[in-house]
């Protein structure tokens, strides 16, 4: 590699930063693409994989693999600490990455308003981790109730609170009514796995906010079928490992899931003198680059681009869209030509709220049932990467709506204790010391 | 459930534990079936999850849902602390389970040959999460590599030693040799994938010193041609995070993995007044029974079972075997008649070495190559449990057959510090001092 080929330094494998790598396919320039972990992931069906839906390899791609082909890209699995924009440079632990161009696509983080106490006891949902965190609590959750169903507590094991209306919060839903409701119907025989209270907590006075009222209320009617409980205007005031507190009333919960915002990446803040929103998130040019350093770009969540006077959502099209564009600016300013300005077209939303039950909205358009479930699982399937998770995925769906049975319902141990063990804990020990108060009255 | 039903607990539900459950469907009796975790494990290819070639979900399946549709059969998830003969009673965590007829099926675990403090740098094979940290090691090793290319240490990475030439043993050092030479070929820019050292270590003359001589002939020359160095009549004398020692010889290694050794389940020495062998599992008498208790029968890895003066071996078709002995003595007994003796009928043995290759040995007759291969496949396909897990897993197998690709090359945190990360930490370290030095002079 000679030294004057341009270096594009790409952060983040999501789907702004691959975007961008993949768009600049064969062009003069080298190419460093950093993640910390290995794998690019389809972040939408995140939540069937902690939902025992589907396994995580069908969701996630090792970003190498996806650019085995490509030879001016080099991916580099490492943790970026900061980044020197008068230096040109990308911080990492043990060295610096120096670069002509660079791309900031590092995506954002489960955000919660600052109750950092809350994270432990709330599992969010942004990474494989987080997914396989919350399978394990659901899981582990009811064979608790099982094992311990003679016990007070039995009913916290069984009450499972979501916080955050938005798509993930629904479609979370959907899925565990479905998991409590059909899968382990005939799984246990101390517990009634039907049983299970799911609630669905929403700040705002509907759920999918940025979503039509149209659309609102097909999903609130379609997760009130399935049984969850959907409570809007809904401020949650406290969050401790027994439960949710809302103003006055306490809901006994071992198992709480956070979906009701996110942050952008904590990388944004190093850049010194760049401006931010209120919110973090980094402020672009019309191109998409950031002022005064017109050769550093930003996509996806991290940052903050206003449209008709409303912000961009921070959804996987608008990150695609936004790779698209700033892959195509490089590549004119590789040749000399001015990059080009940046405009996000919405071809509509979707969400799906279990077997068969979806909503959907294209244009003024918003529909539900069978038909917005199917064009859901076509258009998902459709930008898996790889042929192989597509066949993959399309079978275990196909199987799972035939059958009600879920492959993917393994516990396995992710090394952190969390609320669900603690609580099993305590239901022990007061069986122990009533075992032993029994048998000193004998 | 009235009190005259007898109970029947089950411990463990692997291969034999499982049998038993299932040959008791439809009979008079109560069944409880006790696992710590909420999966039946296919053992046999659990090499394959270690090496990325298939998802956890394909090998492992909820012993509920196994079991959803048999309704005299409970299935507890958690620990069993010790048994009691004399009682009657399993004791768990919390409470006791009183049996009527027990069944221990509860397996065995790596051995160290007395040097525990082997276990955190030579990785066994026997659980999931065993599975999931050989794999994150050898991918982890490989990223490594790639990141701190110029390191003096950077061999030490591409070093993978595996420590015991059994079956388990020679199909992971083949499965390894291939992911290192086909599927991760084209992945990497600084390093050579190719260039990755595999070490297979035996102790005795021969590796697969329990097959005949023909197979491990077979078997050596097979390894060799993938490019294993294989190493018989070896001992290791250390093995620390840096690397393994074999009398004066050091060979540094981040990853090495542990296939030389198994002992019985501990629940075995809590059997006051049972008798056990050297090796600390279970003496049975000729129905599986144990002396004095005629209710308590023992099956699988944890039994002493001499035939033909030799004791049957470790596998998954013995403890098949003994399961389906043992339910039928149950039957037997419930029906006041009297139990049946066991026999262990060997249908030969198999190994699998890679892209078809492996090799097979059936009573008197050997042989390796493809149709070995082939006969592998379809015996492991038709055992998996359930037709979903069939179909996905003869899927994987030919697309990576086709395509040379692994889908399940997932880094996911595992919550424990390995030798690789401790190594990674070192180089990064030297990095660092390297470049302030640097600084410092210029």
């Amino acid at each position: 590699m000679t030294e004057n080929i341009p270096h594009v330094v790409i952060i983040g494998g999501g789907f702004g930063g691959l975007e961008v790598a993949k768009g600049l396919r064969g062009e003069r320039c080298k190419i460093t693409l950093i993640d910390r972990t290995n794998h690019h992931l389809f972040q939408p069906l995140l939540y069937q994989v902690a939902m025992a839906a589907i396994s995580s390899v069908e969701i996630a791609y090792p970003i190498r693999a996806i650019l085995r082909k490509q030879e001016n890209a080099t991916v580099l699995m490492a943790e970026v600490m900061s980044i020197d924009v008068e230096r040109k440079a990308v911080i990492l632990e043990d060295r610096e990455v120096n670069y002509d161009y660079l791309v900031i696509a590092a995506g954002s983080q489960s955000s919660y308003f600052g109750h950092k106490e809350w994270e432990q006891h709330a599992i969010g949902l942004k990474s494989l981790r987080d997914a396989f965190r919350i399978r394990r609590a659901v899981l582990l959750s009811f064979e608790a109730a099982e094992r311990l169903s003679t016990s007070k507590d039995v009913q916290s094991f069984l009450t499972f609170v979501i916080i955050g209306g938005g798509p993930t919060g629904v479609e979370l839903a959907g899925s565990l009514a479905e998991l409590s409701r059909r899968v382990l119907m005939d799984d246990f025989r101390n517990i009634d796995s039907e049983s299970a209270k799911i609630i669905l907590l929403e700040g705002a006075p509907r759920i999918l906010p940025t979503m039509s009222e149209r659309v609102s209320e097909l999903a609130t009617s379609d997760l009130k079928k399935l049984g969850v409980e959907v409570m809007t205007k809904t401020m949650v005031t406290d969050i401790t490992k027994d439960g949710v507190q809302i103003g006055d009333k306490f809901i006994p919960s071992v198992t709480k899931m956070w979906c009701a915002g996110v942050s952008p990446s904590p990388l944004a803040k190093t850049l010194n003198g760049v401006k931010l929103d209120k919110g973090g998130r980094i402020i672009v040019q019309p191109d998409l680059s950031i002022e005064n350093y017109p050769k550093v770009f930003a996509v996806g969540d991290i940052v903050s681009f206003i449209q008709d006077e409303k912000p961009v959502p921070g959804v996987a099209p608008v990150a695609l869209q936004m790779g698209q564009s700033v892959a195509s600016s490089i590549r004119n300013s590789l040749d000399g030509k001015p990059t080009n300005n940046f405009r996000y077209i919405d071809r509509g939303s979707l969400a799906t709220i279990g077997r068969s039950a979806a909503v959907a909205s294209f244009g003024k358009h918003a529909f539900n049932g069978f038909f917005a479930w199917l064009a859901w699982v076509f258009i998902h399937i459709a930008s898996l990467i790889g042929f192989r998770n597509r066949m993959v995925v399309m079978f275990d769906w196909m199987w799972s709506y035939v059958t009600y049975q879920r492959g993917a319902r393994l516990i396995t141990d992710h090394g952190i204790e969390q609320d669900v063990d603690l609580k099993m804990d305590a239901c022990e020990e007061e069986n122990r010391t009533l075992a032993e108060s029994k048998k000193a009255g004998v």
